[in-house]
């Protein structure tokens, strides 16, 4: 399929809740980019977490096969360091050919289980 | 009226809860993509689907006449063959007319309902 | 102040829950089409409303002051004719001015509402 | 990092809602934009506040330093005035140099908290 999508992408928001509440691991707090390579290309993909109060983390790598996607939960990035829970961060995804990324949360800190989702931010190429 | 929206859209994020809690139709947990086309000609509709462990599936095609939406939940799509619950997708919706896409999920596996919404990515033309 | 924005906008997703749960009217369940005017001139919008079943309706004529906003739920929406309940709907939003658009919906049918809420897809100009 | 982004942003949903149901602070509701500076110089922030029933408030003015996010809570903004709760608004958010800017909302009103989440509207350039 011919590739659909952007090389630079942003997503101001960023939080891992600090607890959960419901069966796991269906239902555990997360927060997730969700990226798209609809093309015939792996995509090699870069991750830079960006924080309020220190200097910015990363780049974690990440490697989405072409024609798959990928939802990478912001929890089980771990190399060069995990991603501490409960503070506010945001994240630039730079890949070497077209991607889609969107960012969904699921909480469930309180006895139901909250979402949000929205397309990320993509660079003007 | 003029036509408005793309021709190729992407759904990064996607995926159809296992499970439900509440009255059905209304608050079964689904995954709707809503299509819109507002312009004087039928759109023809393809979509295909995006693993993170197995081949692109469809295409499903769907069309949406002249003047009016669907909401196009992915549990419905059954030719060539049903999507699975509970496992990540994405999805790549083309058209030969123009059309705008949305994506919306409702969650009622806890005992209260979850929606996200988005708009899709359009690519550009 | 500049104006900011785009002239016509369509939201694809629409569906105006058909009961609720909690405190009215700051819990009733609502469909909104929030419109920011930042520009210094009065905006004449014309909302069309489509459907999955029947022919389009509208249009719903609103006035957004200059430098004001207005957060239009569908539900009020009366003349020519109220929007039903419990269906699939789409909109286009049309203006003579800039403005903004972003979709919300606030569902209180079960105990706990949910939120939905995106930025409505902007037509290029 | 190459900065993205862009330099005027608009928000077109905006409320605080009344009251909250959980521990805080982390479940107080709240209404934020979320502000990401990725480039190498500190970002100039203004954000003006529109009403439907009154004049325009602001600028509040806001530092994100070079290299960090901050999500501004609506709540906590109170030069030159703290901003009603209860009633609707919408926000320009405009910087020297480009920032992302995403629009997010933790409603925790009833039992359970609800998430609302979306890119805001970037300005062309």
């Amino acid at each position: 399929m011919e590739p659909i999508g952007r090389h630079r992408w942003a997503i101001a928001e960023g939080f891992i809740p600090s607890w959960s509440n419901g069966p796991e691991p269906q239902l555990k707090s997360h927060e997730t980019a969700c990226i798209l390579n609809a093309g015939d290309r792996d995509a090699h993909v870069q991750i830079t977490i960006f924080f309020s109060d220190r200097d910015a983390a990363g780049p974690y790598r990440i490697t989405v096969p072409a024609r798959k996607t990928r939802h990478v939960r912001f929890n089980d990035l771990k190399e060069p360091a995990p991603i501490p829970t409960g503070i506010d961060f945001s994240s630039v995804i730079e890949s070497d050919v077209p991607i889609v990324v969107q960012h969904t949360r699921l909480d469930s800190r309180q006895e139901a289980n909250a979402l949000l989702s929205t397309i990320a931010y993509a660079a003007s190429e």
